[in-house]
């Protein structure tokens, strides 16, 4: 990975149908302007025929501000079909964390913005129980309690976006929420929320972790399900959240080995030290604009 | 692991209601006779209440004999309600693999059993298509086409049930083999072929080797289902074969990372050096009698 | 592993030449007395013809209460040639934690103890910088600064051995404490501190991770030695301290792959998930009795 | 990984002092001669200031012939102080693989070869004892059996150097050999065997395979050395070969976890699984041309 904290960098993130020269024109369209490329990383999706492309260069001496990228670029995305997205490394994304009562993947994302593993500020925590108020406190952070008890999602979602307006969060972290959030929220968080990101990458923007290696045991207590049917590795799955429940763009996963000796709270305790390694890799891998979503998959360039 | 192969010894797999002194009881069967335990392992299954053992000790020295051994174990069996199985570590299996056209794990079992990783004689190949008899006989193993087209499963299993009778067969292994054998064929071979082992282990002889980590991906092409729901680990299984497709009593599992750059033809290939392991993996633990099912879980003790 | 929390229980650790009816003869010593044994493992090591056990058992019921246990066993330890010890499931250890300005592997084992994971009582953290003293309050663990300029070991160590014998400490754990304790601390912390735990365990209760696969990379700066070396995997270990720098009884390891993209800071980020946990899991074994240390190696039963 | 298969494709592997523009040029260079970039993955080594690259581009279409191509690029090259070879996909390295008494990578590679896994065409085995000669004649390769008994190693590696030329080895394969070749050996092999390559890729071109996670436990028997320092994970290192025992560039590791259960047997048994893999993996990359190697480091490209 380029360290990219040395000097701010511009990323494109690039779709388009695979054609001859895409590579140098793209390339190009930085060179010629006088940009350094510190990352160009790109692959052919053979079942789409899709050109899949990450590329960024340090802002530093290339010709166009900040502000004239985005004009600069359009004329050879058009030519090209790309649908594209355009990012800054020093831009920190604000991030809203939901969290229920479990604490350990709030408390890794905390320990792991305060070292700077993470590029964003976190602008709230939201629970929807008041238990982990204190250690969001303990951290800095704002909290606020919004409660979805059975029957009310219809009362909470209002006002969880009225504070992800006032914090002007762009991205949304389930870390452990325990909840389903509904189509209509999810609409209004991707299109009203952030004018600030357009295009592409505007549209994906809530990860949440589930605690199984999906598909395998979607929906409720997958380390139950895992225990009943016996598997010899349990995994964690950190994805994007569309309207179909636990079936979003997979980000990253990672597994581990158990034995017939553990109980299902043993899977659960296992499986936390997956979640929070999962979720805090996926999201960072999205902070860093590195992921690049088509159709229901996630092309991640390291 | 003890090295059982210096002085031969006997093992006893015991599933009983958990209680007290199980394990003096059944330590004290064999340290009475002047057994000299190797390996003791048990663990009690808090979900069923199922207390599972494993108790090997040498043969030399033993009071009972081989045949006595049976009639010893029978009173404490009874009276504790278990559900047992003896084994010698020096009955050496009779080993039927059935392919079809892919040789990876074919060939993996003859070059394992050649270097004596595998306690079994490897009776018969068994191929419904011809391509794998050139490499059955250059390890010396025989080798028999007995095709199943479209339609004529039932003309198959008749003759393929006689050569496992023929060959004396006791352990069933389905290398890629890519059909799903009927329950008449699976009862048939449980109950008729080998009546040399009763009781628990005989209930699950025939093993599997599938191309996903179960339960995700069960059924067809499971690498085109994994690379289009995009996942970023695959997986392999080997479980015990019962009459649910693909829902048998799990043996072992891996799995391998995978990347965006991957195309179908990769996680295949990727698969590949998964499959064969993990299908070792599971042979040898039931070979060597490490295996007990209780439900449709396993503990395969170590 | 058993769930030993329901009730507690005894647990012996074992370690003595191999003969003929120790399974039989150390679990009949808990059966006569009316115990409940709910987890028995022992193996043995053929390259010292030792064999080495872990026996737990329900105290609920077990006729000899907790203070005639140990006499109770003296006999038979005697008779068989034992090196052993005794444990009780519900006695927490007293921890301390020496760190250094880094916090990932403090803040772990601090929110592993609060969420319960660690049979322990955190009794102070010790620093020799002051970074790390909010941290610990916000956890409301008692903090002491113990400056180690260059030089001054001298002067340290007393202060140190004062704070753990004023705490009661048994176990120390150090979490990044990149300093070198001195043979003199050592003997004085095994020897003197805590006379409650006698024999065996005594002899190794202080813990240290290191950031590498050891033996690889012991010394200073493993992660920039991994680079310049160019390997693809990096590792941690946690291992028992001993007058050998990085030499001591390995407890636990775990590794992860790199590639050529990443900076030794990305080693060094990378090196602190996988610290952590192996720190954590290391700790968590010992705590709960299942390291049995032989020569220079160490039997964890799980 | 791009199915380079469809259609021929030329690789350049590129290694430069950092500067602005070199992903541009590079790319330019193919796209002006209307070449379709399949393939293009660089990063920036910090601790050096290298620039590494491989690019790869249809050769169908493109203006150059391939005889035409190293002189095309030279001027570039010169300019931006390249060190760079040139490769196309549809070349098949000649492989030799040297071998001892074990056959478990040896037959690793030849059931890979046979299944179209690697592109290279196998020359010739060549075994210091005659053991595994009946292995290679069955899959039709060609066996010469050159004794090294102590001393006469200056007899045998003319008479191996003879063959190597005979048959026109492109690629040397250590697999389980057990032997040191000499320093004469490898310049000899280096400049004279093979003019078909010249430049970067001709320098690296012996692989062998470690049965240890270097640099832990090189030298003689690993399994040994990792079973006496109590290792809980061993691992398995593919190399280039140079002067320096056990100290070439690495190209592939892995590891698995072993247990205090495993004999120094139990290691060799699983680190034979390890073993082929990691060879496998190494052989297929380096035959792909994905491994740029600077200074005692290798980038590899995926």
């Amino acid at each position: 990975m380029t360290g990219a904290d040395a000097s701010p960098t511009a990323i494109l993130l690039i779709a388009c149908p695979d054609r001859r020269g895409l590579v140098a024109r793209t390339a190009e369209f930085v060179a010629a302007r006088n940009g350094n490329i510190v990352h160009a990383d790109h692959h052919i999706d053979l079942s789409t025929g899709l050109f899949l492309m990450r590329l960024e260069w340090e802002l530093s001496g290339f010709e166009l501000g900040r502000d004239e990228i985005d004009t600069g670029f359009a004329p050879l995305a058009e030519e090209i079909g790309a649908d594209w997205s355009l990012h800054f490394s020093d831009t920190r994304a604000r991030l809203a964390v939901f969290v229920s009562r479990q604490e350990h993947c709030l408390s890794d994302l905390l320990l792991r913005q305060r070292v700077d593993e993470l590029r964003c500020e976190l602008a709230l925590v939201l629970g929807n129980h008041p238990d982990l108020e204190a250690l969001a406190h303990s951290f800095g952070a704002a909290f606020h309690h919004v409660p979805t008890e059975a029957g009310d999602r219809a009362a909470a979602e209002p006002r969880q976006l009225d504070l992800l307006r006032e914090h002007g969060v762009d991205v949304l972290v389930l870390a452990k929420y325990m909840q389903v959030l509904s189509p209509a929220f999810l609409r209004a968080f991707e299109q009203e929320v952030s004018p600030r990101q357009l295009r592409h990458a505007g549209r994906h923007r809530i990860i949440n972790i589930h605690h199984s290696f999906l598909p395998a045991f979607a929906g409720a207590n997958p380390y139950r399900q895992a225990f009943e049917r016996g598997v010899k590795i349990i995994g964690a799955t950190a994805h994007y959240v569309t309207e179909e429940l636990d079936a979003g763009p997979i980000i990253e996963q990672d597994t581990v080995r158990i034995s017939h000796r553990d109980t299902v709270d043993d899977l659960v305790r296992k499986g936390r030290d997956l979640e929070r390694v999962v979720l805090a890799r996926a999201v960072r891998s999205h902070l860093e604009n590195r992921v690049l979503v088509h159709g229901n998959r996630t092309s991640v360039f390291e």
